[in-house]
């Protein structure tokens, strides 16, 4: 009585949304009743995107970012420093990185980061392609991985390989998020901004 | 420095993403990128899931539901009770209970329910062609709009309304889950199990 309960292009639709991460079954069934309620425009709007994004977005052959140019539109940007090079996992933090206007040197993307457990190395990232930009004209790496058990094992590996190479390394910093509050801090929080308490001269913070 | 960097294809997706329910801008981001990130089959796999259900799927001509067909699979099925109308919000709603496979006759799905707050009136529903099946044929219409104030609410503005024809109007059963417990239940659920109460003749619960 179930089998084709859905209707068969509905069936596949729930199944095709409840592939993407963090959507589940009833969430798909949600969506896809969105889709179908939603004026017929919207919803092949959506569609048309997807397809426009496959055929026009690709990596950056240099920072790896997604882009529809290539060099990516900052890697082309002649006001960047190239001497800087900012690691992220995915174009998402590079995004958080630019939005916070607090970095003009150049990114590279890793598009993923080591995590042994899920069966991904080095090598199914962009690793290989950032030994071969750290030359001499690059004069720091700033590992921005995320403060996470993968982020840090990236990092650690990253800078293991980096240090041969003669070229600062360096980590973001972590600690209590701007705005926090120590009792509402995981203990890992607290912990981190203890250990990397900085001495203060003269009012002013230095490492 | 922010405005290109999406690319305008994945800014566009993007956008699209988080038109639907439930999915923010950062959700959107992250389902953007899984789906520049997968085989290019798996994202077109999806447009084209979402072009073929608005090409082929509509509303089933007598209880609404979306079908391929018309009138659908349960509408023409001569194994199914046709005094019985069972009144849903949604055809999740009705999946829930052919799932259950504790109903055999036929539905009739609203497309929603009343919602002041949101502007949705019954004229926005699929009420006036509820009032048109409801014709002698019919013994008994079950109200299985949700426990909630909006379904509740739906299930008044019905039941006053068919009344007036002389069908019995019943509505679905609320009380404790089951496999629920009561120190675990919410004090609306504990009072609908209280207010619900059945008298218990010879071991058996009687309305």
């Amino acid at each position: 009585m179930n089998g084709n309960l859905k209707t068969q292009s509905l069936s596949r639709l729930i199944e095709e949304l409840a592939r993407m991460p963090g959507v589940g079954d009833k969430t798909a069934e949600r969506l896809a009743l969105h889709l179908l309620r939603v004026p017929k425009e919207e919803a092949l709007g959506l569609a048309r995107a997807i397809e426009d994004v496959r055929a026009n977005v690709r990596a950056c052959s240099q920072c790896c970012n997604v882009s529809e140019t290539d060099p990516c539109a900052i890697c082309s940007d002649p006001g960047r420093d190239r001497s800087l090079l900012c690691v992220v996992e995915q174009p998402s933090d590079l995004w958080a990185i630019e939005k916070s206007g607090s970095f003009n040197g150049l990114y590279h993307v890793l598009m993923g980061r080591i995590a042994p457990v899920e069966g991904v190395g080095p090598e199914h990232l962009t690793v290989g392609k950032l030994m071969d930009r750290v030359n001499d004209g690059v004069r720091e790496v700033i590992l921005a991985t995320n403060p996470t058990m993968e982020g840090d094992g990236t990092a650690l590996h990253l800078e293991k390989r980096l240090e041969a190479r003669g070229v600062t390394v360096t980590r973001i910093a972590r600690g209590l998020p701007s705005g926090g509050s120590l009792p509402y801090a995981s203990r890992a929080v607290v912990a981190d901004a203890i250990a990397g308490r900085r001495e203060l001269h003269g009012g002013r913070a230095r490492p």
